[in-house]
This record gives structure tokens, sequence and C-alpha cells, in this order.
């Protein structure tokens, strides 16, 4: 099933993704749900949805299982197929809390059902697609505890220590989510608030935590210090990338709706720089549109206010200095070389996105 | 901390409860929220709203583990909080659905977070409200693994089937909540559909699997067979008395809003009744209420149309059957005479609730 060599995470995906579609086949199989066509399409949705995406966090995991010696090809990929449960999971909630419609060019979870059921008199259709998609949510996270239970290619003590791991996670990523909701209440927001959101669910969450998984799963000793540093930075760039392809991006250019994070009220850097270091008339224009639906005259008018102020070149310059500060930990690390050219082709490629 | 004899329900929920209450206790603070008033408030709601409810499953599991010779009486209440945070994790979520505005007296999860955000500007307070709700149903689903992951009193043997126990709890617990959404979508539904979904979320979820825990935890075999029917007969006993405590009662008698279920467009033994044997009048009266808001009078008309048609003394019967089989099957049972005298107890207790 899986070649020997080390993958590229083009490969890796590759590899993947039959993984994640035939588990999901087989746990949508066993729901025997015949008869109910509605709860089967839901169900299919998630085959849909699992198509997508990169599988960044999954490939760290086996990267540096790879790199702490790791020699179960075949089997490290069956179990890695939890991460991408637990990334749909969120991200099915996350839509719902963000009111997004589209991830990936396709719909979102809570907007699919919605529009199924949209034609049906006295039916809240909304209210109906979000309770249909926590369940769909809540699907996806006791599937990760499944595969995680059920795993017998592993030793019970990496197993254990990978599912404490998990508890950590969860405690991490809930919280940071959390703060993030609680983070659009207010205009004016510290950036100590809003690093520390992303340091949970940037950071820890998509690369400090994959490669602890990794590297449990090993079996070897590693340096949880150069995971975190590098993880650290790798997540503040990531995320600070991201917000700035809120602003920089159209509709027509990629399918992210742009200025998201406005509408929804998102504290990223780029409002706090305007709230904290905007000029007066800055700070005023820009709460007057904080929180609003945006025309595409107002997005205009943003945009050049975010490069007026200086908070465009602030933000690109930090994500240069984070991705360049991750690259040198790989580089100095005494991973052998083969891998850090592997992990520095994955800090290229995050490096590299444009949506 | 707890005394070795067989504890009736009351003594059990005065026993479990500091245990639940000083898990969460322990949680909260290693989330370390100094600094986060707003989340280290939503957080405490979760003490609150876990001070509510009678045990009924975690107590099953208790009784069924008692009654197979388990003797760890200590530890056995350790490990069944789980039972607890796993059912207060799925009526946070189920209240998102149902649109509840209160459960067991206090406000629900949604609300209460919606109710400290209403007075902000700009701020979308309900979905707010939801959205957080959403997070603290998965904070507690993710400390069910937790507790299960970090016991070292249970063999590993018997703690995995309990695991893999879960997961099955789950594929049937979230498919019955999905049928249950499903059936909201139309008037007319089969009997088949709605037992379906009493047996997935009632029965089985309620009383079956929480019977197999207790068991397994046990270490001894079980009638399988036995714990289904009876569980089948409570569950559909249990499920169809709520759904007529909902018609029968006013806000002013119970902390139920009465009624809740056909604003909700819920489908129930009494709606099947009136859309299928129903007069052409019962029928389009009934569809002229079924998802609307109602008011006293209305509910005044509807509660007279549910006795007129007979669908009141057909659900009374209903009841009492299977109220009347299930204790038939614990006096046929092998249980020794202390522990039928319990699981009867219980059964009777359930019988007389009131709201």
């Amino acid at each position: 099933m899986v070649a020997d060599q080390l993958m590229d995470i083009k490969q890796f995906k590759k590899t993947l993704d039959p993984l994640i579609q035939s588990f999901l086949d087989k746990k949508i199989k066993s729901l025997s749900l015949i008869g109910d066509k509605q709860a089967l399409g839901y169900l299919n949705y998630l085959k849909l949805f699992l198509m997508e995406g990169k599988r960044i966090r999954a490939y760290l995991a086996y990267l540096t299982y790879k790199a702490y010696g790791g020699k179960k090809n075949n089997e490290v990929l069956e179990l890695l197929v939890f991460i991408e449960l637990l990334h749909a999971f969120l991200l099915i909630h996350d839509d719902i809390m963000d009111k997004a419609d589209m991830r990936h060019g396709i719909k979102t979870a809570h907007r699919f059902v919605e529009d199924k059921v949209n034609n049906i008199k006295g039916i809240d259709a909304n209210h109906f697609g979000i309770s249909q998609a926590i369940l769909l949510g809540d699907y996806l996270f006791a599937w990760v505890y499944e595969i995680l239970d059920n795993n017998t290619s592993f030793d019970e003590v990496a197993l254990k220590k990978v599912k404490l791991l998990l508890s950590t996670i969860m405690d991490e990523v809930i919280l940071g989510q959390m703060l993030d909701l609680n983070t659009t209440l207010y205009e004016k927001v510290s950036w100590e608030e809003i690093l520390k959101k992303i340091i949970l669910k940037s950071a820890y969450y998509s690369f400090v935590r994959p490669m602890q998984i990794g590297a449990y799963l090993s079996g070897k000793k590693f340096d949880e210090k150069f995971f975190e540093d590098f993880g650290k930075h790798l997540g503040i760039a990531f995320q600070t990338q991201d917000d700035l392809l809120d602003i920089e991006f159209d509709e027509s250019e990629t399918h992210k709706s742009s200025f998201n994070d406005v509408t929804q009220r998102q504290q990223t850097f780029f409002t706090y720089f305007i709230f904290n270091k905007g000029t007066v008339r800055q700070k005023s224009l820009f709460s007057k549109y904080f929180g609003k639906h945006l025309s595409s005259f107002d997005k205009k008018i943003l945009r050049k206010m975010f490069e007026e102020s200086g908070a465009i070149d602030a933000g690109r310059k930090l994500i240069e200095e984070n991705f360049s500060l991750a690259k040198k930990l790989i580089k100095s690390s005494d991973l052998e070389e083969e891998y850090k050219k592997k992990f520095l082709e994955l800090v290229a490629l995050i490096a590299q996105r444009q949506n």
C-alpha cells in the first residue's frame, strides 16, 4: 500500500486520503441507514468534506515519526487518519461559529444541510443546518477516539501517551476557540490575548502537538523545547498569513470570502494594529465597519486603510521573521539531512499558500 | 467516602455529585483561565448545570455493577462520573437544537451565555450563546474520554470493553438525534421511524448501555437479551411519559415549558396518533399549530383535542404496559432479591416523575 521511502506532502495526501475514505465508508455502512436517505446524505457530505485539505497536521506527525526512527509505514498512516478526522470535526464546529458559507471550495456543513431543507415549509432551515452540523462534528469527534481505542498496531504505552496528549490538545484548542469568540465581543483587545489564542489554536494545535504525536508513536525521546519553539514560530507566521489573506484576496481570486474576519469581528494582528496604532481617523473608520457585512466598495476602502496604516507591512514583516526563525531552527537541529529537507519543504509550502 | 451497602438513587446522587464537582474544579483550575473571567464564567456554568439531574444512567450502571458482584465501591463511582459528563454534553447540544430555554429549572447553556452578552452592541447574542454552548459540550465530551483514559482502578480488559461500547453508544445516540431532527421536517412520519429514535435515544442510551457498562466493569458474564428487553420497555415507557408530560403540564406546575414538542415539531406517540388516527378536523387543527409558538389559549385547545382524540388514553396505556413489562422482567430474572428490589424502586421512581 505504501512505499517505504519518505513521502512529500503530496504523496502523503494521495496515500492517506483513501484510508480516510475507507474508514468513513465502513462507518457509514455500519450505521445501517437504509431507509433514511436524509441522514445518509448528511453523512456522505463528510466524505466530500474530507477529500479537501492539505493534510499538514497528519503529515507533520508522519514526518516526525519517521525522523525519530518509526518504521511502521503502513500502520502509522492507518492511525493518523484520526488527526484529520479531529481537524474536520473542529472545522465543522468552527464554521458554524464563524457563519462561514464555504470552505476549501465546497459548502460548509451547516450550509450544505440548510440548502437541502430550504424549501420545506415551516422549518427554520438555518437552525436545522446548524443542528445537523453540530451532530456531524460530534460524530467525527467520537470516531477519533474509536480509531485510537481500536488500534492494535502500536504498543499500549505509545497509544496511551497519544491519548493523554489528545486530552491536552482538546483542552487547548477548545479554550483557544472560546477566547477567540470572546475577543469578538470588544474592539480593543490586548496583543497578549490575541497571541494567546494564536498559540493555542495555531501553534500548539497545528504544529507542536502533531509533532509530539509522531514522536510518541516512534517511541524515541525528543526535545520538547525544539518542537515548541519551531511550532510557535510556524504558528504565528501561519496564522498571520491566514489573516493577511483574508484582507488581501477577493472572492474572485480565492475560494475564501475576503474580509470575513472583519465581518465576524475576529481579532487578528491587523485589527490589533488599527485599533492600537492607527490614527484617530483610521480607528473610527474601522470601528464603523467592524462586525458589518461589507460591499466591494467598503472592502476597497478598508484594504487601502490597512495599506496606509502600515498594518500590512508590519504583518508581512512578522510573517517573514517567524517563517525564517522556524527554518533556522530546523537547519540548526540535529535532524538528519533528509528530514531537514522535508521539514523545510513543508515550511516553504505553507509560506507559499495563497488560500 | 462510600458506604459498602447498596445505595438507593438518592444516596447515590449524594455520593456521586461531589466527585463530579471535584472533577470539574480540577479541570477548570488546570485550564489556567486567570485573566479570562468570561471563559471562567462559562466553565463555572458547567458546575451549576451538573448539580442538576437524578443520575439515573450512572445509577443504573452502578446497580448492575453491584448486582454482578462488583466490589470496588469507591473506584466505580470515580469512574462513573464519565456517564454524567456524557449526558450533560448531549443535553447541552440537544438543548441548542431544541431551542430550549430552561432545563432542570436553570437556564440552558446557550441561553446562559446569550444573557451574559445580550447588552453588548453589535453582537449576535443568540449566535454567540450557541457557539459557546457548542464548545462547552465539546469540552465535556473530551473529558469523558479523559476520565476513561486516565483510569487505573479497573483492569485494561474491562476498560477497553467500556471504551468500545462508548463508540457504539455514540454511533447510536447521535444517529437517534439526527433521525429525531429529520422527523421534524414532515408532519406525517411512520411509527417505525418514531420508534427507532425512541429505541436509540431512550432505550439503548439511557438504559441498555448503562447496564452493560456496569456489567463490563464487574467482569462477569451477563445476559444481553435481558438488558435489551428490560431497557426497551423502560425506554418506551420513559420517553412516552416524557412526551405526555409535555402535553399535560403547565409552566406554572413544572420547570419544563409545556407543548415544546409541538412548537419544535417533535414527533412523538401523540403527534403520530393525531396525524394518523385523528379525525379530519383534528388533523387539520393540529397541522395549524404544529411548529408554532402557542398561547395559553392555543394550549387549552390542543390539550382538549389530545384528550378527545383518545391519544392521551392510548399513550397512558402504552406507558403502563411497558412499565409493567419492565417490572415483570426484573421479577422473573435471576437477580438476587436485594437487587430486584432496587431495580423495581428505580422503575417506580421513573414512573412517578412529574417533570
